[in-house]
């Protein structure tokens, strides 16, 4: 059956930085778009669409969305968030993409900080597998070497990972939960580490594997929401005590 | 060492409902505090104090901190509601009791929806022990009777619990994960089930002694809280771009 | 892709109790195998075949195996239950069922006792969905219901679940976790507790799908079982002893 | 309440490696417990003991048991193994110490293989704090730094820890879980890694305060073992469907 993904980008530092222009010309979106297999249908929205391309329509229409943000977070409009959230709630798989930790959706979902530490010096990355029974996992090898990217390091401030797939060991000296799974009411959310504007990262052939994983994990169940609220009547007789 | 207690409570149910102000003469706040055994100082906080009884002198003195709310969750401010979740994150422990799972800071902590099924009639609760060698069910035997409760029912929107520790049996037909453990940031959280306004629940002995054993659970290790933010410097070399 | 499934089961009862014979006449084994969709090829293997009809050829081939046993426990052979205990931390995914709780395997998979209180009553089981965004409650509604079945009770005495699906509830008044999900080494296990031999759960439709929905969980990711041991070479330079 | 600590080390490189000999003189054991602060009373026992020092009455009068082993895990006789098992099950702490990971009593408990990689090159190890709040980190800053250790790499084969709290980065490339929570029956458990024969490791402050807070943490609840088996009278009427 296929997946009907949308990849929201916020899609400015493609305008604003040459390298970035030079490295990702139709944008991040589209690089992680063309990196997807499988059955999905892909679709594409960014921070300057109108809604941020997430109308209700879009997002009733969305079994996974995947989220890359950075430098914007704060022009991401509430209401929007709320939306997302909702969907979420409801079963939407949600993957947010490195930087994106700072979102205003991941931290409501998450309910902390969601802060870490960081470094730009074009370091070695290498995120070793440590659930190799996951499907996330499937089809990468022990570890997944990237020769640059940006540092993340703990304490990265965030709940218990309900499974832990990934972790990353920095050229520098630290190290990171790189990628986490979570349930959040009906939906699946999968954080994923890598991924700064000025490293090719979206054009690594076994991150676009994890990422296309990640997409049938957190496909939705199709199953209605869960009923909420009053049920004055009980399932069972009760004897009280009045 | 002395655990600093601050028990907050709405105090709202025990002015307005007559039957509430018979059980609860002084607040369910102080009937709470009249249960707490150990080496605690415990101070009370409601609603309709100034800054609701929760300024940054008092928090910044609080260790663990107890919350009861129902009819007026809208009430709280919003701004002391981020001044409460920042201490959590900082390490303050945080004790959720029962209507208390529908208040602005549980939901912003849990980041879901913290939905629930309920049902007032008066019936049978018992608590199970699922976890008998966690420290919260210490002195507790095999369950927890109350006699009469108003009833939760799953599903509740939380996320899966760190730790579980109790599981509810209704009489009416439902269950309920009714003792749950979290991590935010460095601090500690439970949240209690049992404790409707209209039952004697925080006189009985065994519902004391969990609160008792979840404040001496949450209190904060006392350690600074962790940096964040921009480390230029690496702690190994790095080789660079080349 | 099909998925390869055997069902195990001891096949004793069926052959020495007449209620057992009327209901199963085929065994427990075919009940269940009957009522399994999706793209499964079925195999079944029973305690008295030779190897216990787990050959390493049949467990080589297998993707997912089933479990049902309780009065035999002891008459399977040490070394067969090595054998399978060596497939599931290669990646073969393993469903307990019900009083295989007991079974050598399952205990020596999750390292406890696996100890529980238990009644025959013919009492009724309501088994609460508490994670409804799992794709093993995909197309149940908010409960399965059961008119009778054996009771099992709290303290299960299983390792804390990696996610817990269900949990029920009994009319004689004790709670269960009855749906647990786990990862031992590249092997997912899912254990699910109803499915006693005098009533006729297994021919339940929310049953059987629940069966159904675990087989495509469970199944292996297909990627080789990772490398251990003695790496001498490091991947990065070491300074070595100063 | 003074703590009952146990100590139980192969202390066999000691005898036969001068240079252990040299830097554990008295072996690991006394290294380990003159490390240990708080109200504890420490015992010694060692694998040629009888019975390995692990007589009925030293584990009934143990709270903490701490386990140092590698070159002779197969003497470790396999009653014993039960014993401290089952004592574990009812409450008593473990705290297991780097090549402990493949003791018997480790593996019995984890379920698992507990494999992992290893090199021994003298390589710097840094062992990250990733739950801050975890009183097992009390007193603990961003990391502990070990300037020569052996290398345990991913994948570690164990089940996923209840609770990460350190995870290690080694100059050579690789990284692992290297402190790690587990409740099994009423007891719970703590794998540290560091702890190689040929280091100073345990004369290292910060080991040693994780060894003592660890010690605090796992120390048992001094609850009654939970009661298991055939509960014929149910706790609330059974209508029955005959």
């Amino acid at each position: 059956m296929t997946i009907n993904v949308t990849i929201w980008n916020e899609f400015r530092h493609e305008k604003s930085n040459p390298a970035v222009t030079e490295l990702y010309p139709n944008g991040i979106h589209q690089a992680i778009g063309e990196g997807i297999t499988g059955d999905v249908s892909v679709r594409y929205a960014v921070l300057d669409d109108a809604e941020h391309g997430l109308t209700e329509e879009v997002l009733n229409s969305t079994d996974v969305l995947l989220w890359w943000g950075h430098m914007a977070h704060g022009d991401v409009q509430d209401h929007i968030v709320e939306r997302v959230y909702n969907r979420v709630l409801q079963g939407m798989g949600l993957i947010v993409l490195h930087s994106g930790h700072f979102s205003k959706i991941f931290k409501k979902l998450m309910g902390t900080s969601c802060d870490l530490k960081w470094r730009e010096a074009g370091e070695k990355e290498r995120l070793w597998v440590v659930n190799p029974g996951h499907p996330i996992a499937q089809g990468i090898g022990e570890y997944i070497e990237l020769a640059q990217e940006e540092m993340y390091g703990e304490h990265f401030d965030i709940p218990q990972p309900d499974e832990l797939v990934f972790t990353s060991w920095f050229e520098g000296g630290e190290v990171f939960r790189s990628g986490c799974c979570y349930t959040r009411g009906s939906g699946k959310i999968f954080y994923f580490r890598p991924g700064h504007e000025t490293y090719p990262t979206y054009y690594n052939t076994e991150v676009r594997k994890v990422i296309s994983n990640a997409i049938q994990w957190a496909k939705p169940v199709g199953r209605e929401y869960p009923s909420y609220g009053h049920v004055p009547v009980a399932l069972e007789p009760i004897k009280g005590n009045k």
